[in-house]
């Protein structure tokens, strides 16, 4: 049985609806207590319409890594574009935190959050959540290459390095922030990559 | 029905046992995929002796997130104990580090994963996993005010935040050290901390 893409409108929504389903019920309580019948009934489909667009429930795990990396990069939109000034990072720093501020600080990283219950799963998942992270980081190196181009960060410093270490920050500032519901948790860590980002410029 | 504390040896070892089985499954399958069937199986007990030494499911998923923050900060053993200088601080690091080039980079950290399933389950296990990061936390905490009372931080700087920021730095750096098993993550996400430890420092 082979997974195939919608070619219909009719099949996108389908296709989406079992989706959204199976992140909501990964979401809610977590991926292995999930079963494939599960999402069935939550998204109202048959067993051979989610066969007809994945291969099977690994797959369907893999694809919702792919639309929760999808939403929250979204989440983000408009602010990964230009990260190549301080200015531009600290404005894409301030909306973090001020999300986890409209949220109660509930919830973690979507992202994150997943890793812990489906990174030792196996191998094709890892790599699905580290193309997930690859992807949201990807606008941070290019930001901070064109830095370091003109001249705004020392020459020697690793792009991919400094950029590693803010995703790390994200990624620990939110889990703090959830367990202790306390969006300061993320702000204090953001403020900490920003005493590393600034010890790489050119002063 | 109360849960009691057991008051033989054999009693300590059965809810020993309990509490070992219910960590692994936990660990292998998530804690959403777990019941209490398969704890008894995995444990070899039957439903009373769990209930002699639990008050319920709920109460036994916060003990075991105790007893997995026991056996994290045993694994740091001798390590936290003076964490009140420079290096101090660069050996736990170091062993940190180490620790996840031995282990391949895999598992992440036993609590930090524990997190994203188990935070938003109810207040209580979100309160477990707070305290858990508390006591990992406390000793850090301790050092670093003692660096200050002496002199070697600034007298102006916030233990609790440079604690909070190294707390972040290694979780954060631990996710993106399994997602991607590589323990250089872990590496860079703790000198970004040791950074902004020095940027505090009396100079």
């Amino acid at each position: 049985m082979a997974a195939h893409l919608p070619t219909t409108e009719k099949g996108r929504a389908t296709r989406l609806r079992i989706l959204e389903a199976a992140a909501r019920l990964i979401s809610e309580r977590g991926a292995g207590a999930v079963s494939l019948e599960d999402i069935e009934r939550e998204a109202e489909v048959g067993r051979s319409q989610l066969y007809h667009y994945f291969y099977d429930r690994d797959d369907l795990v893999r694809t919702v890594i792919d639309v929760t990396t999808d939403a929250v990069l979204g989440a983000q939109d408009g602010l990964l574009d230009d990260l190549d000034s301080f200015a531009a990072i600290d404005r894409w720093f301030d909306a973090l935190v001020a999300l986890q501020d409209e949220r109660g600080a509930i919830g973690g990283c979507p992202i994150g959050s997943l890793v812990g219950q489906l990174a030792e799963r196996d191998e094709p998942t890892r790599t699905a959540l580290a193309a997930g992270f690859a992807r949201w980081e990807q606008p941070l190196i290019d930001g901070l290459a064109r830095m370091r181009d003109r001249g705004e960060l020392k020459p020697e410093v690793s792009v991919q390095v400094l950029a590693d270490v803010t995703m790390a920050a994200i990624q620990g500032g939110l889990l703090l922030t959830q367990v202790r519901r306390d969006p300061q948790q993320l702000r204090h860590s953001l403020d900490g990559a920003r005493t590393v980002l600034a010890a790489a410029a050119v002063v």
